[in-house]
């Protein structure tokens, strides 16, 4: 069917569709990654913050220590919550962009200082390194998503 | 046009399309119920973290006293932002696995897992159920976003 | 090649997806914009939350101090939380509906409301208005949302 052919044609022939569905899967599993190492940290610092979390730990004030907050902990969480705030606007303003019609080439560098600009932000934060390093590499990829969305608007533009 | 019809098509008669379609609402109206959920216990808790929320309950410091945190809120506040955290992967990855040209019966199968996951995830968590059940439901969410992100990578894979 | 035609066509010559694109990078735009807001209110208010944030105002204690939470701070960042909770459901579920087949001037609708209100909703959090300025508006851009869920779900359900 006709229909069928658009759309297998879509994702597996178009080479900027190509590139964004492989760099959003990156940047998206990156940002699962924090679940990981959020969980990681809440039992190597023994910091919950739900009391049937601590259960295990035994009953009583013997638990009830271990509902607290950890600075290594609060600073996953930061990450992972900075990851949502950028991400997402990625994810929804790179679809539209990448079925804007744009060069590979050009597509290409967006995604890939984008991606590039998030893992540092990660090691910059977590590490941590000083600033401006955790800075410019959120304000890197800020702006790949704005001029993104600048390309967006230009080629769609309807109010 | 031959557009349109590439178009409709699309929604329309590619059932893998269709099974995201549907699973994607379910799971996002679910997030969205936990708007709803907190606010219901911010009134009957009567807790609030704006002073202009409390305005109705009098003036000074007989209003000052609902500015407060309470565990249930908090509670539900969490399950909120671990939908968002597991919820926009999703949404996003499973757009580009449903792209991908899956089987109908193994995208039905990520896709009923994963919803059914994640709504056990929210009873585990406001229950409270004890541990593993909360840990294990956002567990299967999770293998199965990372099923569909292989098989994403696998397919298109253009970097 | 029909392939890059099919692609080319669904965003440069169908009109609703047009407007989903446009109002989707707007409300992106607005949620991003957030980032700036509170990055403002950090420098003007001297309030952070990470060490290494403060390392430019000197060493030890009088560093320290500026480690905290300060009221407006707070405020925006609750906007942009609230903002990430309600446009990631509109962007998913607006991209359902933009395939979906709607009218055009039905799609407008929804599309304008929904940017609107949430355009509202940032100035009535952040002035603040007086209750219920704040809570109606984040209830037409919830109940707009509602409305393109339901009309994807009567559209494609496959359970």
């Amino acid at each position: 069917r006709s229909g069928e052919m658009a759309k297998s044609t879509q994702l597996t022939d178009n080479e900027v569709f190509r590139a964004y569905a492989t760099y959003t899967a990156i940047v998206l599993l990156k940002m699962m990654l924090m679940s990981l190492v959020t969980a990681y940290y809440r039992l190597t610092r023994k910091a919950f913050v739900n009391p049937e979390d601590t259960a295990s730990f035994g009953k009583g004030d013997s638990a009830k220590k271990y509902l607290r907050t950890d600075p290594d902990v609060e600073r996953v969480r930061r990450v992972h919550l900075n990851d949502l705030e950028n991400i997402v606007p990625f994810v929804g303003i790179g679809l539209l962009y990448a079925l804007s019609g744009p060069e590979l080439s050009t597509a290409l560098l967006h995604f890939r200082i984008f991606t590039g600009a998030r893992i540092l932000h990660t090691f910059a934060y977590l590490i941590p390194l000083p600033q401006p390093g955790r800075g410019l590499s959120w304000a890197v990829g800020y702006a790949v998503t704005f001029s993104m969305a600048y390309k967006v608007l230009k080629t769609v533009l309807l109010l």
